[in-house]
């Protein structure tokens, strides 16, 4: 049983990277204020893609990033910035709806998965959750900054990081309880996901934060 | 003595780390290009408060940064996100004048910290003079960078990136005579905190650049 | 020959890093959007000349990056950011079309130099190949960012980054076809040189991705 969760572990995350560079490739395609060329569109689905996870292993430094080391995800972001280059135009309705489902998957995985590194590297549970974040949002983040703008994560509109960061919690939530690894993170994976899913699903929306001034 | 000089960088550490975080929030919460929610807040928050040190140990390669290590940084700079989502309109007059010299006595300790550390890893003087200013400004460039502006540092105005320079060339300097480190460690630190407050109580500008073409 | 062909290598690299400061600080001088001052300079020229290298290290987690060991960087670094604040106003024409030759000399070099970096620290071609494009072309991005655009090389115009990755897979497969570092670092940086020297020749674009909407 453990082996087939692993491998669904793994297809998550690999599909998670493909969507991600599918979407930061997209992105880069329809982008109004700058006209991007092959490069930005690779580089953009690079960044979404395994921003995150570089972010992650240089704060952990415990060696060069997966992404560097597993040669197979950079592959994956290759193929989705192509992908995205070839049907762009195409990538509307349900395909955009099947895209947005993969990502809420990532997202809770990759949070679950920064915070398991973070805690195999002795961190307390703050710091962890926090590197749960950084690795689930961090590629979105870097993505836009890299096109000139804040991240679309920091203001108001459906709960994407929230959604990462609550699932870092159940997870840790689990782990504390006494789970094994396995359950924590299926625990973990599935309330990110979820959080997220309802969110697009209902239109759940955080509020700008107003000055009083 | 010494281990009140330590209790005193400590609490000058903490204070800027809070005071870094209030003041990035407060950024975020009167932004006028973009609204932010409540992630925003706090993640502009995290890069302003935590920003620089981070990048001083990604540099130094010594370990994952201290503000994933020690959890009371993190929850410094998630209060100081709270301040100021709560007080925003409050944080005016007094408030932002004691937040001012705050500010300027952690931008004086970081330089140092960070040239300390440096140090420590064997790297030379003017490497170790750079990192003490990547230390002390980096948090500040990293929150504007992620607002999609350049950072404010770089635009001519009040010394800010100078005087953390200067205390960390003081700080060389004392060491060079053979200072021990807690009275390096002083003068330093008072020599970028004076300069800067100097700086604010004069408005001591630097000049644009201007390019004669 | 061999200690020759490395003092040759080792006079690009320095020339290129003087260089990338210049240009990085001319871009500063004569930025519209914001008036830089002294710090905003160096600032920009540092990240120039230094980032990509920087980056480079940060990635493969071997130590400090070089720009912080070896001081004669940032001593080139900062005597380009000077050099451009005070010739700014005749850097123009002839100038310009030489840094513009010794800035493409070392985009194959840097390329080379990353993907050798990258091998020697057991990271496999296909990474490899990324690293080097990332040291050759990250300066520039660094730049951009750092000036709150989307990074140039990102836009469609003249071959850049394409330039830098054919040098590196040339290099990789002059190496893979069993010739010496030495000469395989030769054939890649040529091509790196002259794929870049060639595009500004004959005006070689990338296009524009154009979306399909």
């Amino acid at each position: 049983v453990i082996s087939h969760i692993d491998s669904l572990f793994q297809l998550v995350d690999f599909l998670g990277v493909f969507v991600g560079a599918i979407s930061g490739g997209l992105m880069a395609v329809r982008d109004t204020r700058y006209k991007y060329d092959v490069v930005g569109v690779v580089g953009l689905a690079f960044a979404t893609a395994l921003g995150g996870g570089i972010a992650r292993d240089i704060i952990l430094q415990k060696g060069p990033p997966l992404a560097f080391v597993d040669v197979r995800y950079l592959v994956l972001a290759l193929s989705g910035a192509f992908v995205a280059m070839i049907f762009a135009g195409r990538m509307r309705g349900r395909a955009e709806r099947v895209m947005v489902l993969i990502d809420a998957a990532a997202l809770g995985l990759f949070a679950v998965a920064g915070t398991t590194r973070a805690l195999n590297a002795g961190l307390r549970p703050l710091p962890a959750l926090l590197l749960g974040g950084v690795t689930a949002v961090g590629g979105g983040c870097l993505r836009d900054v890299l096109s000139g703008r804040t991240p679309r994560i920091f203001e108001g509109g459906q709960l994407y990081a929230i959604a990462a960061v609550l699932g870092s919690a159940a997870f840790l939530l689990s782990d504390r309880l006494g789970d094994t690894r396995e359950v924590s993170t299926i625990i973990g994976t599935l309330c990110g996901f979820g959080v997220r899913s309802l969110a697009v699903m209902y239109d759940w929306q955080t509020r700008p934060v107003r000055s009083q001034d």
